[in-house]
């Protein structure tokens, strides 16, 4: 179901997106004329809709690789379950990695501990770190999901697209300044980490055993990144839309 | 109208953004503890309503200079209604401008040439690069500002987030992929471009004009990026929500 | 009895290992002058025994973190002792999250099935990803553990030189060498890693599951050197002499 | 009269410059043996002279795009005449932008209101800040044009030198080496920017009208080397030479 | 004698070393199936025996570089047996340099007046510079070498390994991290070295005299990582096996 | 003669050459108000003559370190006659290495047998090699020695500049590019070079033995630069007017 094959028609679908978007819009380009007369903008070009889009097929074809997925074990079964029920839908990751269920299991099994255990850190805290985090990496799939749990969790749609745009525009606690600062530290230079940093955390008020949850959740969304980028994970395109608009907010 | 003070008050008010709308869920961080007992998260911490949040102040406070807004002058004046009257609001950069008429002016002219005067580069073309550019420079301003132009104009609200996050997630055609791989190279290393670069935009349709536009778009967001982020220019808070949901979307 | 605390004589123990040594060697250094006359190098002060050295405490201060262990459970008891018994001891990395079993027992579970389970890579080459990977990160933890794997692994205490010093210095089948090309700029610029990267696996021979397995290893290790130098974690003292001679070597 | 055509002469012409210079030198290369023999330098094929040499077509082919000049309007044919009158040329980057009048005007506009009026840092403050710009991005345009403004507006040939070569070479007050550390930093990593910056800024003495001039002749540059480096501008020979001894220099 | 040609047979003898070793370890690969089945590990596969191994040539093909050895002058002739006696080799690097006297004893002449002449700084400290400069540059020739040469010195083995992998991750005294601390920036951005990092140097303890003498270790470094880089020179066998047990170690 | 005292009246006069000739045109700067007006730029204040300038104390106060020249022994007094005789003046770098003969001996016989003894490479070959290097690593002693060797030995005082701006923007030979490219990439990544580099080389017409030359004259320049930054060795002052107009230049 979640399969993934690599035919030439699903491939050249895939590639079709924002291509067609942008394409659409500037018009024909079949004559390039040796020396280029400057042409009109026609406002008509710019305003034609274009059905599908930039990610048109992110939802059907998940990864760039070509792996067939394993029936899920009955612990990830009732997972899927609970996905579709609380979120909607599956997130496209758990699918990526649904083609083993030894390593489905065992990425589920450390983020949800991460993320969702009992910590020092807020589950909002832990997000903007995976989205500050993602950002460093230019990370598509995981800014375009935690992003929308930041936007989500915090109620603040500006919240979120400041972590994924510069952590270092917002205007935030020392406390979350630290932590941000430390998590990015981590990600751009990790062999520069130190005990100066350790105690920079310290004294912002984060305890050894936060410091750890910290250093824990940079370090995993470094692996996550990694593995969305090295397969060309798509996100779910339903989180696009999700939470943009606060509660007090007039729009 | 526009003038910006820098009594106590208003810098405290404007620094609470994001770190009221953290700090209400992260809980009460007044005892720091030696060794830090795990919390527990608790769900109606998570859910709070934060009025404000991240950006509150973003509409009123335009940049970190106190600088005093000049008498606009006539053509200035009408050109502020136009905006007023097509994007129902004066772009804050227009306003971070406006303590000198001269370099209001000289911006206006300029900004308003590469953007909107004919070109062989359609003006979601122009759009995608100025984002693409500002990406790279983590632009806040620019990014918010001409993120929500690329969902307009293209209709396509993933397209404008694909090229906040990375371009290169994008499936774009050889001509949208090159002339952006020329954008983000100009951005980052200038001094690397050569012959070989042009030829490549060259054989994937561009004419010398078009080649000078895609430079001269890039090179003026490097230099608005470069403005915006020494000053903290802060975007229009309206900017956030548009364009959201295209047309199909079942949302 | 793995507990760490951080009492100042434990501390100061600990940052005395290559200061010792380096001290011993180099003289009194209690007079500074104003104008230092160049002192003769003694032979006798170079050739001083020095008990301890650089990592002195290696084994029993592991991190930086002043965290204490949680009771094992009986899983995670049985596992370290089949460290004990088929290693000699247990490794650091696991002692570090011995202070809440839940996090023990995820990173077991994904560190057994990546570099342990069956895959169309073989172990030593899963191996020599981590030690190309941690090299790139500098990471002291991962470079002594796995450059050690590498050398008990492949019987060549060259090859394990070589990859925690630069791989591209190692004469490398192709296959091997697109496999760490991939692992290293996947590790250091994950944004640029694109279908033409998957292509170049390919040709080297490489399945769609092969690619899914490098990525993999490459992003735990992204993972686990951050952990390792936000915890500043050191490795037992035992790998440092392993398998340093080969079998044909006349030393 | 400024058009620049791509028949195959020119370019052959254009390229031919330091390679004759240096090919002239080095000798005759069209026997590359198997085993090179070490060949003795003659003194004499040091000495020739060069008619030409690296640069000897820059007067006459600007940039590598072949855009016709457009004709002038009064306004540009004015301040054309009026740079003839005063510099006794008119500097290349103006031609460049001759072909189209929109844009020659805008870039008039805006490089006049920032290099020349009234401002609470001198000319040769915006001059330095130029070029220190200019050398972080290694914009030859620049470096040669504003150089050369450097050693003129100051007097001082050796400064032209140090601001293109490493601005921290120099013997500056605190007053320039915080402007020109704010530039350098805007320049490399403008996202890094903050508050902290700005303040260091007004301790050194600037006002906050001050910290925006110094920010918008760096963006500026920022924006005028792209240009530069994505067309292959070529400065006016005759800048290389002015200015290069100081009024009490013995030579 | 050791004179190095490029015929077919040796470059495919030199290539061998890892390429063997790993070959070996990963089964046949002949047969590149288009979707993989995931294969066993063989333990067997792993425990196999490589005669020869990563840089099995290591010490009869000493560069890339097709250079004849010139015959050996008297001082050199000599230079030559003293290695021999004291190390029980010649260092590879003098054979690499021996086409040609007058270079091999401009070499030898400074390495040994910088190395092994008196100085306020240990022999130990030189080598350790050496390393971590070496570590930067990911010089493989150099942390073979110079590697080796910190172990012995120091008799610390672990020393060695910190100063090739991170010098952060060592427990150094003051002066030798402000030490490490200037030659890593004077090796990785030199353009940036100012008084601030002088003075840093004098406030632990370093006269002008050792200031200079750090600054030319760490200098003479960055040529010699370039000329082995440059070439591909191969440190000798011997080295990896050196110094690996300190004397109270139990193993 | 060439002592150099660390007494506080020197370090004052030693500043204050760029600090001056900008002070001079900046006005005075004793009271900086609250809210800045903007001052006016008067034409008097930027043509005021400065006596000194940037550098005016560079032929007088070496470099930044106290170090006592020794006796010239009879070798390097001939030396440094024949410097006097041949050039005009002793170069500093020569001066700087003066505090002990060993090492100025061995600096000049490296530095001799690379540059001018007999080699595939022209002089002027060496030096742009130099050059380029030396702009890499922005140091100032080099560039502005090696510049002015540039501009002398082709005749073109173009190519200096090129040289020290950006040799990508020069018209070279595919066998001029070839070298500096090379050079260029040992300078920055000496770790990425490898076989197709040198190849590269071979196929642009060097011989094995060239391409050590090439690697020799771009590896000790990564080490003179350093010891230059390192110890702010300053040029003498007459390199920067040296070959400034060619034979045929109208001027």
């Amino acid at each position: 179901m979640e399969k993934r094959t690599r035919n030439p028609r699903k491939a050249a679908q895939r590639r079709s997106g924002a291509a067609k978007a942008l394409r659409a819009r500037s018009g024909p380009r079949t004559t390039a004329p040796a020396r280029a007369s400057v042409r009109k903008d026609s406002a008509a070009r710019e305003s034609r809709v274009v059905p599908g889009g930039a990610a048109a097929t992110d939802d059907t074809v998940i990864t760039a690789l070509d792996l067939d997925a394993a029936p899920l074990g009955p612990a990830m079964a009732a997972y899927f379950d609970k996905c579709r029920e609380k979120l909607g839908f599956v997130p496209n990751v758990l699918k990526a990695y649904a083609f083993d269920m030894a390593k489905l299991e065992a990425f589920v099994a450390m983020y949800n501990d991460l993320m969702l255990a009992p910590s020092g850190l807020s589950k909002l805290e832990r997000e903007i770190i995976a989205v500050a985090v993602s950002s460093r990496n230019r990370c598509y799939y995981c800014l375009v999901a935690h992003g929308a749990a930041v936007r989500q969790l915090s109620g603040d749609p500006v919240l979120g697209e400041l972590m994924v745009m510069n952590y270092r525009a917002a205007k935030l606690t020392r406390r979350h300044r630290a932590m941000l600062d430390f998590a990015e530290k981590l990600t751009a230079e990790p062999w520069q980490v130190e005990e100066a940093d350790r105690e920079t955390l310290r004294k912002a008020g984060f305890s050894d055993r936060d410091i750890w949850d910290i250093a824990a959740v940079a370090a995993f969304f470094n692996m996550s990144n990694r593995i969305a980028s090295a397969t060309d994970m798509r996100p779910n395109r339903l989180y696009h839309a999700q939470a943009r608009t606060s509660a007090e907010e007039p729009l």
